[in-house]
């Protein structure tokens, strides 16, 4: 299971001087334990973290010196090389290759990268070993640009603002078969996918793959940096912790009591099963998320006065930001959120009802059966390292007025509070049941719905529970 | 590459008394070989051939004799069963099922297969290997079958007659998400495609998987049940002729002279690869196609007639009737064509541009990048045993009046004929450029469109080549 892990330099990886990581390093805030990022890297570390999925840990971060100034001379416009301005969107997968989250690939897919990730959701490696990999992760350009950099072998990528971030070098142009794109990615082409028609349908009909050289690590200022901790520092914080296991949670949600009573109790379970020192990764995802969720900065709020208010154990948990964009694509999706943590060093994947999952956009559904997320993760080719650990239902129960672990003997003593009824609340400033979210956090959260324009608040509508 | 195939009687599998396959069961008809089929194998047989999917070939007809009429008995109307009646697509896939095409299925599928096939094109196996398995192989049930047949372990499955054909045991019902399943296997959802408007969007809501107990062969009376021979007979003819190497190739179109070029030349260089005794499997599709395409009777009279004049080999070939429906579904079909002729014995497979394509039903364009199928085919998981052999393209040299590999440093000397050419020229009782196609082959053709009423052969529309 857990497997040696011994990250060293090899030729085609840069890796910045051999630095120990030591507590100095971390830092506590507001009483959570959150790591400052620490640019570029970890150095070399040897623990019992489970192996980056091709067995070694991708950067694709320029070291500081000479070695990026030279690439950042020829971003420059003096270089006189092609530019492809990035989406937001663009710029977090940029954010999530440069730290390895979806090693060992090594930039934006080529075709080869991308058929097999459509077709397959794992690529083949030389030596005949499957790694996962279920979402594209491309980058798409229009006709114009094509013609402008066929005949190139490398562009630059530059940000909103025509900042250079990275070159994208030895690469190759194939089509955008858009529709096939979402259709293999999403079981459905109905409109209204919010990754879609934001990502997708206005996207240029030709995708641009390639190996990336970024300058410098990715950063959004906008107070949240310092969560962003990349999987070569979230391994090096569980190799000084001593973490003989890692049990990641993937949400974009709130925390009520439910979440921290199925995260805690895998605590235990996992000391039951022997292990001396299980470390939870809570980890909601930074990227991209469709407008009725609610955004990064107040979960980051509401996060952290659940460990404030000792809801977890700020001893045994890591709370971080995961960059990726949300996909939306169920029990597809289900499958990067796993295998990008695997990088980051978690061997246990809690996996939820319906992760990933929304209504259907056109039909009064869900999109996705809400038990396909667990039995597709639980069957998928490059993952068999990874515990998959599936969710106890929790719900309030009535007679302890707790959350707790639903027991069918007694159902009627159970209330189920969904995403939908949690947020109406907020909304309308009630109070949930006492003991269903700690007190800080659901101000928080009524602070931010309070502050919503109420044409805003009245489009809010989500059948999938809050986790 | 070639292993050993030692086929053993397990606990698992019934098997007629063992049988020697010998000179005697095979007999030529018009010229070219082929082979009579013998009801339920070929007994126990040692050969170099490539190993069937999950190192046994599946065998689900009972063996004549007291266990064939104990099931026969089981699933009359007297034996209380539920009853579900087959549609002639579904009877073919039973047909498939039943002699171990789809092994190491041993009937429709599951939903952690079905689930498998939707997002990996592949299974993994109880010892941690991989099979391949891209189209889903199933059974769909209605509302009120479901209602009628919940809460019993085993259902009889009847043919258009009512007759009962097998039974299916140990079953398990779950829901047949339409939508899902076209777009993940077609990777569109137009309406239109023709295996989708006859099979899918009027079946039920539910699919019903189990294992298989086949009365007995399956046969169709019409004609043609004598080239319809089960890979367990295909193998032990192939062992007959002591083959070192057996290449297929799949078609639902006459033949013409570009065809059997690569097919000679492809025994050329496997004859240069150091092979002693390649043989052809010229191996049509003979379950549903659409409208059209040239039906099975009429290719298999176009086929006869290129052995009868010695375009191919009748030494170095086997021609054979490869039972299953087509789903024209590109990337993701061409491994199923690929995976079932290992089951055959093939571990030669050769695959044209853009296999199991059509056009798109609603846009103008073909519907799959005409190089994907080969590149998908090349990267899928579970045929890595086989070796893939890209189609050269064949073009009418006008230079030397007859078919030769296209040669690009002189385009001007070449006419590309395609499949909606070759078939207008048939219509209007033209003659193709000689050398194009052999005369018997072509008089076929011309019989048929003749005998088609004008209003159906005015709707001969298709837009990928004649292969």
């Amino acid at each position: 299971m857990a497997s040696l892990y011994v990250k060293s330099t090899g030729p085609n990886v840069r890796l910045p001087r051999a630095r120990r990581p030591d507590r100095a390093g971390a830092v506590g805030i507001s009483g959570s334990i959150l790591l400052r990022r620490r640019s570029g890297g970890s150095g070399r570390v040897r623990c019992g973290l489970i192996e980056p999925d091709g067995g070694k840990l991708v950067e694709l971060v320029a070291p500081a010196g000479p070695e990026r100034e030279a690439i950042r001379r020829e971003a420059a416009p003096a270089g006189g090389l092609p530019r492809i301005k990035l989406s937001q969107i663009d710029l977090e997968w940029l954010h999530v290759l440069s730290e390895g989250w979806a090693s060992p690939l090594r930039g934006f897919m080529k075709e080869a990268e991308f058929l097999q990730t459509l077709h397959f959701n794992c690529l083949r490696m030389a030596d005949g070993s499957v790694v996962n990999m279920s979402v594209p992760i491309v980058l798409a350009i229009d006709d114009a640009q094509k013609r402008v950099i066929e005949g190139r072998d490398r562009v630059v990528l530059v940000d909103a603002d025509e900042k250079p971030v990275a070159i994208l070098k030895d690469i190759e142009i194939y089509k955008h078969n858009k529709e096939e794109r979402i259709a293999r990615t999403w079981g459905t082409t109905a409109p209204g996918l919010p990754y879609v028609e934001n990502a997708i349908v206005n996207a240029g009909n030709w995708l641009i793959g390639g190996e990336l050289e970024v300058i410098e690590p990715i950063k959004y200022n906008d107070g949240l940096d310092q969560y962003r901790i990349s999987p070569a520092d979230l391994r090096a914080e569980f190799t000084r912790r001593n973490a003989d296991a890692v049990f990641a949670f993937q949400l974009r949600n709130p925390v009520h009591n439910g979440h921290a009573l199925l995260m805690t109790d895998t605590r235990k379970r996992l000391l039951e099963m022997g292990y001396k020192n299980p470390i939870l990764l809570l980890h909601p995802l930074g990227g991209y998320t469709k407008a009725d969720d609610v955004p990064l900065s107040w979960r980051m709020k509401q996060h952290e006065k659940v460990l404030e208010e000792g809801v977890l154990n700020p001893e045994t948990t890591v709370v971080a930001i995961f960059p990726s964009p949300m996909h939306y694509a169920g029990p597809t999706e289900v499958q990067w959120h796993a295998k990008s943590r695997i990088n980051a060093g978690a061997n246990f994947y809690i996996v939820g009802r319906d992760p990933a999952g929304m209504s259907h956009p056109t039909e009064k559904r869900d999109l996705y059966d809400a038990d396909h997320g667990k039995k597709v993760l639980s069957m998928a080719p490059g993952l068999e390292r990874l515990n998959i650990l599936p969710f106890k239902v929790a719900a309030y129960d009535k007679t302890q007025n707790k959350m707790a672990f639903f027991d069918p003997s007694r159902p009627q003593d159970f209330l189920f509070i969904s995403g939908t009824k949690m947020r109406n609340l907020a909304k309308n400033k009630e109070n949930p049941p006492d003991g269903f979210m700690c007190r800080g956090g659901w101000k928080v959260l009524v602070e931010y719905y309070d502050g919503l324009a109420p044409q805003e608040g009245s489009k809010l509508r989500e059948s999938v529970p809050a986790y």
